[in-house]
């Protein structure tokens, strides 16, 4: 029967999330709370530690700490290395940033990810290679595509146990941007779309063009609504389906499946996209995150042997 | 000798331009200033029209007042149909909306245009139009591509004295968007940059890649800050250029020369990215406003025969 042995947390910058987890990937207990990073006032990141975790280390005594994502990041607590591509759980766990926090005892930061394509700008992650780690070791096939979306998707490939490469798009950030700061929310209304706003946004990308192209189908979501070709609660979707459309066509390669982690309803999204752009696509395990820390804790040497 | 014939008002979305012009083209005298129709309050656009010109009324007497611009929108004082495209000085002439204002006597309301490309949603047009009429009446070649540079870029195809299609860029906006509304402005910085930062952004779009991939490019603003590999004052300069680059490497043709229509400033940014893109380029006319104006009110019969 396995005890509590690494709390596991998941620090971003809209959400904490903290798990009290066995080496066998049990989980005791769980916390959620809204306490991003950016909510957090003055640096007071050990105070909302201790608030959130303190009752389960009076319970069961001192255990490691493992934490990732955004606050790792230079708004975080401390910044955290990146790891350069291909990187796997090993060279992970080599690079973990340690420190001692009053009343916790010691925290493992987790590092990010860089990656340099040749002739390319740097791409970088920060979050998602812990619920990666964890998903690469689930996989039965040899090589993968993980599809993380959100506000700055990522597309992660995945081949022999590492991370190879990995892609970032700007597709949920893009779009609050667009929505909000332009014109092409002003023909928009919230509403219960009777449907078909999202993939006809979908089959515009599907038309493609070159990169600037996007500047120009990005229009056509005023002229739908300036000429009345598309309601005004389907303008929202029909942009949706035009940039997760366009994230998609630009990255899936012929033949090949995608495995996609978010939430309930981005996953189907991507799904319903995906499946019009004749990409074949299936859902990521939910629990990865927990299993990812577990792995690299215990390659780091926190836990002790496999139990 | 020639004298004041008309009344030649651009009314967009943040300014007022008024001119007062004989039927030969010359300007006895113009009027600028900030009362675009956004600053209009309540509808009070006759008001704002009588305080710009009613001096020159009580000096010449009545005389047509011609408007365009977005004043013809929606948002603006009446709305002008769409006149669709191909297009030339006749039947956009035929499409006048006429109304009388009190202390002012007839205003004509120049329409927009719109074109519909098979298979694409419309596009639209609403103040250009004059300006590209005056243009095509100077031009020696039978076909030019016009370049309209701003928040939303026109590029214009004109053939045999017609406009017979255009295609919208969203760029001016989509750039304003990105650096005041997401992670990209925050590493940002005012300052007289040494210079390069654009090109490099120009070189960016010019490796390209299908429409999603501008979502992928977007982000590297980010890195290549995060990483300092462009100064903080070079930052905004680079998502110029990505942004520009892209909208010319995806609409200009091989060999063509482009016409660029606008301020000094974004005249030159534009150039600028052309060449480094090799796209030929020449500057359009700079009083094609007031020349368009006259030759449609020519043709409307509001200046009798020709001087």
């Amino acid at each position: 029967m396995s005890t509590p042995s690494l709390i596991a947390v998941d620090w971003g910058t809209t959400n904490f999330r903290a798990y009290l987890a066995g080496a066998d990937g049990k989980v005791f207990a769980q916390r959620e709370s809204p306490k991003g990073i950016l909510s957090v006032e003055n640096g007071a990141f050990a105070g909302v530690l201790r608030g959130e975790v303190t009752a389960w280390i009076r319970a069961h005594g001192t255990l490691p700490v493992m934490m990732s994502g955004m606050i790792g990041s230079r708004q975080g607590w401390v910044e955290a290395p990146y790891v350069r591509c291909p990187a796997g759980v090993r060279s992970i766990a080599a690079e973990l940033t340690e420190f001692e926090v009053e009343g916790i005892g010691t925290v493992h930061l987790v590092p990010g990810l860089d990656h340099v394509p040749p002739g390319e700008p740097p791409d970088v992650m920060r979050g998602e290679e812990a619920q990666i780690v964890g998903a690469i070791a689930a996989l039965t096939a040899r090589e993968a595509t993980f599809v993380h979306p959100g506000t700055h998707s990522k597309w992660v490939a995945v081949s022999g146990g590492a991370i190879t490469g990995f892609t970032t798009y700007m597709t949920g950030e893009v779009y609050g941007a667009l929505r909000g700061h332009t014109i092409l929310g002003r023909l928009m209304r919230d509403g219960a779309p009777a449907g078909g706003g999202f993939l006809q946004g979908v089959e515009a990308a599907r038309r493609g063009g070159p990169a600037g192209r996007l500047l120009h189908q990005l229009f056509s979501v005023r002229t739908l609504g300036l000429f009345e070709l598309l309601p005004a609660d389907e303008l929202p979707e029909y942009l949706s389906g035009l940039l997760i459309g366009a994230e998609i066509a630009a990255s899936a390669r012929a033949g090949e499946t995608i495995t996609i982690f978010g939430s309930d309803e981005l996953t189907m999204r991507y799904g319903k996209a995906a499946e019009a752009l004749g990409v074949a696509w299936n859902r990521g395990p939910s629990d990865s995150v927990v299993a990812g820390h577990l792995l690299i804790a215990r390659a780091a040497g926190l836990l002790g042997a496999a139990p």
